[in-house]
């Protein structure tokens, strides 16, 4: 088998074998298949697709480069969460406890942020003490304790996907849809998930910026996670702008502990208890989405979801009674607020644009081995459908940097507004199985 | 700049300015853009393709990566050949001495031969003691004073372009015809043609397979050559056999002997009279192709083109006498008839199968720094249309190898025979300009 001809063959439209596919993902990881050949190959499938067998055969391929996660230790059905990437996205700090707090064990591992969208371990740490290199003695067993632990990214997990993902971001061929679904369910597979929820974000701060787009996103991971034999729901939601209030580490936390607390804004309402009830469903906790949605809010209201949380942060060496005195997080020296150049009603927020001013603030990174500052970030004061007035505030910089006014200005260009109201926002889309 | 930037315009299929095509090969060239990069955008012009605007930067940018010879020493206008490559190919051997004959100067840079077809500089190298590393003072004075010189191509001509061709060649990219137009017209200017003839081959034993290929092809580079201000004709000639009957260095050599002495084969005698009436019109020594093909033929008639044939052999320091016995070129010490499987008229001749054969008899080589056997290679000595029966020869194999089965059963499996006489062939099937 030579490189340059499947090359060839994908290039013609023709369909991979699994043998074929095992052969590249095997030969590239082990140095033999060069990156040009690769990202050759890899650019052929931008134009070429690749069918519902070979996303698989490339997805399977890539969770046996490395490391498979055996969670067989663990009781119950392991359901796992995985977004797309938004901003302001601390859907994961949520559902943990909250799920947790219904009886489904959460066996959560997450990434490191990069870029404009954060990392859920960036922003537990921001939570002093919060110890997320748990052994996997240690993971295990807080699951079967407590129902829940969080730990980061074993470096043995897909680390064909790993080399591929550095390849693609530098050679423009991230946004094909196969690629990008066997890249998550071949993480989520790996980590040992018995049924995966996936949280597919559609607007200006997400990858797919149109709807069309994530729902052939959505379709694609669905049926591959059901030729997998893994139970998968993907739920397209809203990331037309910020989701909540917050965008930053230690702000996340707070936003996340206030929800759980029972005030949560709107959208991050509506996203938060949709995909919980999905995974709690699809754990056997509730036999339908009405019942879990109104037992999951009954969870919020009684406090038990909020000590879930607590007791998470405990357990994995925090301090639980950060959360019950957010003031306590990392703060940052400077407040600024951002006025509105002009008045009207909030018609879109480019949540891109604020995801990128935080980073400028301080609380990103652009590459992976660079720290952040878990108290840089921006709150969202006013969001689509509000009404403001010149020179009102519309959001406020949090950040130790004195030159900040560049963050500024691109939030402000970040706003559109306009006379006219627009229309109620839909903040779940609909849900694919 | 960003190369990454630059990727993902061509995938998205808008046009790269000049700017950033001087980016791309510069940096290529000097190694600040990696391979990867580079295979990927080339996967990307495969798919999108390029405009003429596009197509006329690159060729720039591929002639600027290097030399760029200066023939204003030599008077009168120089007119360049070019073959897209074929199997039998010896039509530059014929027309440097006879377009010379003309009062043409022709100032000839070929490169070596790899894979199947062979390279004129291989050929003319079967005679004993032929140089063909002139400097350039010696190529210059040689087509002042004789009108004619051979040399091979200087490493320092479109470098950028031997990178990109080595490139493509493992990358399944080389089937571009922006690619190949640019590659090929960015030597032919680089080697400092005022004039351009193209012999553009279609056919079993071409790159391009189909006429319709061919002559997009030929329209794209007859148009780059307009754009760059170099006259340009594209002759779309038959490949669908050998061209003539000897495959193999000095066995083309003794044929283009043969030819100047007026016993050329009917598709020979086609392809190169019409080749060479195009490059003497160019060159202006006669005012239209009718009286250009009368005069050349007047030419090989009267002994004067063969004579100049032997003159060139001389002044690159070859003893002439070889091509009134060219039983003193090198010979192979077997030769074996190959007969036919089956009787029937010749229907079809997979002129590349006989390519490969002639190499795997000692002919070609694989790699550029593997030496050729001058004396093996094939006479083809039955042609499409003709009558043969059953273990009749078909074609001869010279080999200096005992074990040549597997070349001999390639010959057989080359030939397709029928019952059906054939339609006669056209050996030019149309003039681009």
């Amino acid at each position: 088998m030579r490189m340059v001809d499947l090359i060839q063959k994908k290039k013609l439209g023709l369909a991979l074998s699994r043998a074929e596919i095992d052969f590249i993902v095997k030969g590239y990881t082990c140095g033999q298949i060069p990156d040009y050949q690769m990202s050759a190959l890899l650019m052929a499938i931008y134009f070429q697709g690749m069918n519902q067998e070979e996303t698989a055969a490339l997805t399977l391929a890539l969770v046996n480069s490395g490391e498979r996660i055996d969670l067989s230790g663990i009781e119950g059905i392991k359901v796992d969460k995985h977004s797309t990437g938004g901003v302001g996205d601390k859907v994961s700090l949520i559902i943990i406890p909250l799920v947790a707090s219904a009886g489904i064990p959460v066996a959560k591992m997450s990434g490191k942020g990069l870029g404009h969208t954060g990392g859920t371990i960036d922003k537990l740490e921001a939570i002093e003490g919060f110890r997320t290199n748990l052994s996997r003695a240690e993971f295990i067993h807080n699951v079967n304790t407590y129902k829940m632990a969080v730990a980061g990214q074993s470096a043995d997990l897909t680390p064909a996907d790993k080399m591929i993902y550095a390849l693609r971001d530098v050679t423009a061929t991230v946004d094909s849809v196969p690629l990008i679904a066997a890249s998550v369910m071949s993480k989520k597979i790996a980590s040992g998930a018995d049924a995966i929820v996936l949280d597919v974000k559609a607007g200006s701060g997400a990858f797919m910026k149109s709807l069309d787009r994530a729902r052939e996103l959505a379709r694609v991971m669905v049926e591959l996670g059901k030729s997998l034999n893994k139970k998968t729901v993907a739920v397209i939601t809203d990331m037309s702008q910020p989701l909540g209030h917050e965008v930053g580490n230690a702000s996340e936390v707070r936003e996340a502990a206030e929800f759980l607390q029972g005030r949560g804004a709107r959208d991050l309402t509506a996203v938060a208890l949709t995909l919980a009830a999905h995974m709690t469903v699809l754990g056997g906790a509730y036999n339908d989405l009405p019942t879990a949605s109104r037992e999951l809010t009954r969870l919020i209201d009684s406090g038990s979801a909020f000590q879930y949380f607590k007791k998470l942060v405990k357990i994995q060496g925090g301090d639980p009674e950060v959360l019950d005195n957010p003031g306590r997080l990392p703060r940052a020296k400077y407040h600024v607020a951002v006025e509105a150049p002009a008045g009207g009603y909030v018609t879109a927020i480019n949540a891109e644009a604020v995801g990128m001013a935080s980073m400028l603030l301080g609380a990103g990174r652009k590459r992976i081995d660079e720290p952040v500052d878990y108290s840089a970030g921006v709150t969202v004061v006013k969001k689509i459908g509000d009404r403001v007035k010149e020179g009102e505030t519309i959001c406020i910089m949090h950040t130790n940097l004195a030159e900040h006014q560049e963050a500024g200005a691109a939030l402000q260009n970040a706003y559109t507004f306009s006379d006219i109201e627009p229309a109620p926002l839909t903040y779940v889309h609909e849900v694919i199985q």
